[in-house]
């Protein structure tokens, strides 16, 4: 299904706005792109970039005349913006938003939805540890997921309009329930994303072992936590208060295996721990053949191998073979 | 310091050993490799890549006349290890190894050193989650860290041609007690591969959440751990075992902390969520200053960026501006 937008406002511009406004743009779905930030260094940064084509502070300006509106500010920020921009959504345009939480969202926005108007909460599944406006690329969705949860009453046709333009971005598609995504998003990404905040913070406060020598030592298995616990503070925050219901409820799932891996640690229940570490290896082929990762070593560094840095040492001791 | 061993003894030859294998012949340090290993398998995979010069099943046969022996096998076989080449070892040698775990080896391999012997345990903190012969490269200790924990007695002259010979790969060298290598490694590296587990398993055994919408979804976070969670399973059986109270003790205040965060969360405490989520940010700078992983954003893809997969579709509105 081909798909255009004659106007689409993105209200607010970070990594997940700037990355829809090239991906559209060089795809050619939309005519017009409409910026909207709180702040105006934000603002003039999207204009440097060339992000879209008008700029502006006010929300509502920014979705006058637009058919397509998504919202990629902070969570927290949504009920305010939906009340802002609620009386000036166009008839027969599509509303949709970017936030990693959905029940929340239907519940702050949809109040605020004047009829005429198809709410369709949506959620790529992409992102790096990189925020700002600067940190987009055309490229973001490509070969990930994006999750809509059309609301009740909202017409297929929009819907599939709303699946065709994240199509014609790279991303797959599937649609859900707005409760069922915030359980699979607890265990695939609030979850995750928790403890390893959890683990940084307490790496950085042991007295037995330095900051320093956390970091040195970090390429052990620390580092991979760091990035994620690296990821903006801010959506992080508004993700755990907004999802709260499902998070402790995986986060309970989690302490109750938890404990048994720990019983297992006391005892000295090798096979035990054997068969969880076997078991485990399973789902990280299977992430790898669906296309969610590279089966290329993570040696936590770009690209091309530095060469060794010294110099192959004159020999003390006579004689031998040749490297 | 130049540096240069007439026969290095290399008993076990999976990522670790191989790379050893690798990065000593390129940079001229050793003039004959020979190669032990348990199963004929690993062995005729370590002849057919070119690894060494002499290969056997028989680890006593292998450290004869060498005048460095580095144990790479798993940690749970070093005692046998040690109790049949002991006798073996030449006056003079040097005896390490790169086991994740420091006091547990010095109590199991000490016993069987011969006066005359100088054992100097290390640990090469480099590693990807990829295991056997094949894994191996010369460039995996480049711009690392590797620990020695030299025991009592060792001359000097000894721990410094050790240090050399890790340098001359690359690595960055830190002398320091077992004890303390035990507790920094299970911050580091120990805690963080137990809660990858941990949560892999966890996703694994959910009724709510199909395993499909957690491999789909993954690139949320949740793939960052399988990358840990797919290492070598007997090796982290062996860590485990063997590192029990350091690991018990820093699971015990990664819980205390996780239990203040789930308040923080039951609670809706955003001020605190973000403090800790803003703190953990700091880390991460300071790793990469370190030299310890790339700033490069981590999509879970390989170097370059896949194209978009969909061609520009065809507008089904009319006009507009080009792309």
């Amino acid at each position: 299904m081909s798909v255009h937008f004659k106007k689409l406002a993105l209200i607010g511009i970070g990594l997940i706005g700037s990355s829809i406004a090239l991906a559209a743009r060089r795809q050619g779905l939309v005519e017009v792109i409409s910026i909207a930030t709180r702040r105006q260094e934000t603002l003039d940064e999207a204009r440097e970039l060339g992000l879209g084509d008008i700029y502006t502070l006010d929300a509502a300006e920014a979705v006058r005349g637009a058919d397509l509106v998504i919202l990629c500010a902070p969570v927290g920020a949504y009920g305010a913006l939906a009340a802002a921009i609620g009386p000036h959504l166009e008839k027969g345009a599509i509303l949709s938003d970017v936030g990693s939480v959905k029940e929340h969202v239907v519940r702050q926005v949809g109040q605020h939805v004047p009829p005429g108007v198809s709410f369709i909460p949506g959620h790529p599944i992409a992102g790096t540890e990189h925020s700002g406006p600067s940190a987009g690329f055309a490229e973001l969705f490509a070969g990930r997921w994006c999750v809509l949860t059309p609301t009740e009453g909202v017409a297929q046709a929009d819907t599939d309009r709303l699946v065709a333009f994240w199509r014609a971005m790279g991303s797959m598609v599937e649609c859900m329930d707005a409760a069922h995504h915030d359980m699979v998003l607890a265990i695939t990404s609030h979850i995750p994303h928790l403890i390893a905040y959890n683990i940084v913070g307490t790496a950085d406060e042991l007295e037995t072992v330095t900051k320093s020598e956390v970091i040195k030592f970090s390429a052990g298995g620390f580092r991979d936590f760091t990035r994620i616990a690296a990821s903006d503070p801010v959506m992080w925050r508004d993700v755990f208060l907004t999802n709260r219901d499902a998070v402790l409820e995986m986060l309970g799932r989690f302490l109750e295996d938890l404990s048994v891996l720990q019983r297992a640690v006391r005892m000295g229940d090798g096979p035990a721990l054997e068969a969880l570490f076997t078991r485990t290896r399973a789902i990280r082929r299977s992430i790898i053949d669906a296309g969610q990762d590279s089966a290329a070593p993570d040696f936590g560094r770009p690209h091309e191998q530095p060469p060794i840095p010294e110099p192959a040492p004159v020999r003390d001791h006579g004689g031998g073979d040749d490297a």
